[in-house]
């Protein structure tokens, strides 16, 4: 194993862990404790769980891997605070979500090589990405485990 | 940049950026309030600095990287969960000691290069990193970030 396969596994690695974390504790939860606020005039499990899956459903965009699976969670997971008003799906339907999530991902992740992560993301442009090399698709995966682990320390409060 | 120090770049970077976080949100938060339970029955703010700081300071062992500088903090803050009648530094104490770690742990990783943070770390043997060659020093830092990013999660709600 060379040290670009080496570095793609480590970040790998630790996003799949940090999912399988999530999973574990969203089987721990009920129904009725994701609808508590963790603390009171903070954000709700329901709404930290939306939020999750929508920001993950942004990296396909990001990893240029095709169209959002749920673009409808935009507006009321990332563009607007949680709110007791703000239709939402239900926990069953984000539940489901999240296991499908997991698994799409996965499939589109595998399908990269090593060095098909040291691409540029889709947020950066050719000229930029030139003088910042770091700003490449293995870089999502870190923010994005880094903000993973975020929310996770946040939920795991629910327990 | 090579791929390698691609690498290197965005682990150290995600380690700063989330260090410089934990900066900016203690000194948002009060001594008083560092003294409160995030969520009742859970751990005080201060509980989680100490437990912080231990948890890095644990770094320079795996790392190689010489002595610890906090010893007396693995008792009260890794090996003893959260407990009003344990013994500890003050808020005051604690916030110069992440002060200083952040500059002394910095200083420590600067002198690596690159290829340096692909060698094996001290909790692994050599017959098992010949053939798990991803338990490095760079996993080290990714698995801390991690580590360091639930916490922030948590912390983040005292606000």
């Amino acid at each position: 194993m060379n040290q670009t396969e080496t570095s793609v596994k480590i970040v790998l690695d630790r996003w799949d862990a940090s999912i399988k974390n999530l999973d574990a504790l969203l089987n721990n939860l009920s129904d009725a404790t994701l609808l508590r606020e963790i603390v009171p005039g903070k954000n709700r499990g329901i709404y930290l769980i939306g939020h999750l899956i929508a920001v993950h459903d942004d990296m396909l965009r990001l990893l240029d891997m095709g169209e959002k699976q749920y673009p409808e969670l935009f507006e009321p997971f990332i563009k607007t605070p949680d709110n007791v008003n703000t239709p939402m799906p239900s926990i069953t339907d984000l539940r489901k979500m999240v296991n499908e999530q997991s698994v799409y991902l996965k499939q589109k992740f595998d399908k990269l090589s090593a060095n098909d992560w040291y691409e540029k993301h889709t947020a950066v442009t050719t000229e930029e990405f030139n003088s910042e090399p770091h700003r490449n698709k293995l870089n999502i995966i870190v923010t994005r485990t880094s903000h993973l682990q975020y929310h996770l320390g946040q939920l795991q409060l629910l327990k």
